[in-house]
């Protein structure tokens, strides 16, 4: 078995955010130029770690191993949010490289199998990569997903990259014992209690709700206020409503955010006829999200009922919260005890990744590393090289237990 | 004197609502085609009626009268706003027309000289052609303005359509005894009242103010409640308190309208870290203005010292109210009393018109006529025939009582 190798970790880190630099972070959307260039720099370094790369038709990149003894799936994704971060995808590919290199041509024959899932950020859709990879995508799908920044057809982003009627690879049953993912925290827990590392508890479900709010558009200086039905204000009254409600019916760690209010038509001298909320609620307990939800029907069915406009509530995303798998856990943090010891934890995991797809069809697991800050989504996103390194240490650890081969 | 007739009236109107047609009303921009082509047919009308007409370098036609007797300044404005009704701006020109026709040759020598302010409905501005005249435009003014739907410069719309370098017309002091407008009523208090018009006492003073709240973009799953600066949260307990708040310091007849909301980046799964609101607020007198201000100001200081963001408030533009000439006010009255007895009133404007522009360097009036359902700025705008006739008479009476020709 070759060493673990910390610089190996770092140099290939380092290399990879040279592909689509922005400050000292990253411009990487799915199926850009920066994005393809940065496939082929991971094809090379599967090819260098004894994998036969395949990117398939959807832009899933899986680097594949001949060796007989039992496989261990691990990666993440390359691409990037809009000039984001440097770590968010690409880390969880270095240590998955890191782990092949170490582990695979073990005598038992185990192996690290790597995957890139195309658009876990979401450029095009909702996980379409590992979705497609489990089952869980349709060809009408494919057909139906634009670009949400330039409005481009994924069908015509694919063929321009040459990967249109390429076919698409799905999961192979039984081929793995599981799925192993590594990410940064992208909260702020582990770097201030100065922990090195979580196992993933669970994933968060997220439910995304949509608002659409009836009023009467009018003239600003002609209609007085006493007949008017002004859609905005019913929206801000709402949302005071919901945030004065939603503490008390939340778990410890649910979270809500409204990201977007839409007023129509948005002129400075006219009232707004209609008006449109994006409400998103996410906690990793199915009982919280229900109850949540209850809540916000009571609340819109209240302020329908007070007038004058009027309200409807709509689920337009319901994503389930993901299990992580406890054997794996355990793997994770006896992996993070003999590397670091007494500086680990368990975490659940606030935002969506890959892991939850997957978990549908394998055991699955996450190691967090820490954030500094908790940045993310920004191109101050980081992580100092001594956590970056302990990190990938203990995630080839990991990998190893759950191969068996000690 | 030539006969006042309601069918020349309708005939105007019917002829002028074929340019630029939108199903029932209008699309006619400022310096469109649509436009263009309005202004001609103005132009012909104004030598049928003895004007001689000018288009000048801001677009404003002036058509004037050799007589040498008491001048009647009268108008309105031909563009419309983007897709909407026949009557608002063409209505005051074809008034004017007709005033012109019965007045203009009379023995005494007094005429009406009819005007088309450019772009009173702000497609580039805020009524730049009737500030021209009044000498309130820089040629500063006219290089910054842009067409607030495409973005467009006014220069260059003005040079494609051959006005570049064209001189400007001004006020000329002591030329004329005043300024007449008619205006339909953009709201249903004629209507509902089956007044036939109104006298308009006053044009309200708009005040617009940006607010800016300032919070922390963050992650909407891994960033904690308590932790969270969420700009949009306080955008909607500002308006809130606004709602609950303005009402017992307004006026009877202050209105205020928040039309624009907009959150940044305005992404679902992200925390807003900034937000902008555009609150105006309408009122004839500028003391409840003053107050309404502070108002405003008190509560954007209290949210602030409430945390957890950072909020400022910026008057961005400040109109002051206008009154209309009082002797004018009873010239419209007794005319309105000649030919609808009993069916008339007086009403202040809470939409602004050139009017209020005019009447900082000349007596200024208007008349209103009723508005069906109180609709404007909207392609079903519309005032029966008998209304619009009935108007027409009382104008040209109040014209002549204004002008001395019994």
């Amino acid at each position: 078995m070759t060493p673990f190798s910390a610089q190996r970790v770092l140099t290939d880190l380092t290399e990879q955010r040279q592909i689509g630099a922005y400050k000292t972070g990253l411009h990487r959307p799915s199926l850009s130029a920066a994005h393809m260039q940065s496939l082929q720099w991971l094809c090379e370094k599967m090819r260098a770690a004894h994998l036969d790369p395949i990117i398939d038709g959807i832009g899933n990149v899986i680097g594949r191993s001949a060796a007989a003894g039992p496989k261990l799936l691990a990666g993440s994704h390359m691409e990037s949010q809009n000039y984001a971060g440097w770590l968010d995808g690409p880390l969880g590919l270095v240590y998955a490289l890191e782990a092949a290199r170490v582990i695979n041509g073990d005598a038992k024959g185990a192996a690290v199998e790597v995957v890139a899932w195309f658009d876990e950020e979401g450029h095009f859709g909702n996980f379409l990569g590992s979705r497609s990879y489990c089952s869980g995508l349709s060809e009408g799908d494919i057909d139906a997903a634009i670009d949400r920044t330039d409005g481009r057809k994924l069908r015509d982003a694919l063929a321009k990259v040459g990967l249109a009627g390429k076919a698409r690879i799905g999961h192979e049953p039984g081929r793995h014992i599981g799925y192993l993912e590594a990410h940064i925290e992208q909260g702020d827990w582990l770097e201030t209690r100065k922990l090195a590392a979580a196992a993933v508890t669970s994933i968060v479900g997220i439910w995304q709700f949509k608002i659409t709010i009836d009023g009467t558009q009018n003239h600003a200086g002609t209609t007085r206020m006493a007949i008017r039905r002004d859609a905005g204000v019913a929206a801000a009254k709402l949302l005071v409503a919901v945030d004065t409600r939603f503490p008390e019916v939340a778990g410890p760690r649910t979270v809500w955010t409204t990201g977007r209010i839409t007023l129509e038509p948005g002129a400075p001298s006219i009232i707004p006829g209609r008006a449109e909320i994006l409400l998103q609620v996410r906690d990793a307990d199915p009982e919280t999200l229900l109850r949540m939800e209850r809540t916000l029907i009571e609340l819109v069915a209240a302020a329908n009922d007070a007038g004058p406009c009027g309200l409807r509530v709509e689920a337009l995303r319901k994503s389930h919260p993901a299990m992580m798998d406890v054997r794996f856990q355990n793997a994770i943090i006896d992996a993070a005890e003999k590397v670091a010891p007494g500086r680990h934890t368990h975490l659940p995991s606030g935002a969506g990744h890959d892991a939850q797809i997957l978990s549908a069809v394998m055991p699955a697991a996450m190691l967090f590393v820490p954030s500094i800050g908790g940045i993310s989504h920004h191109w101050t996103e980081d992580t100092s090289d001594t956590d970056l390194a302990t990190g990938a240490e203990i995630y080839v650890e990991a990998a190893k237990m759950m191969l068996g081969c000690q």
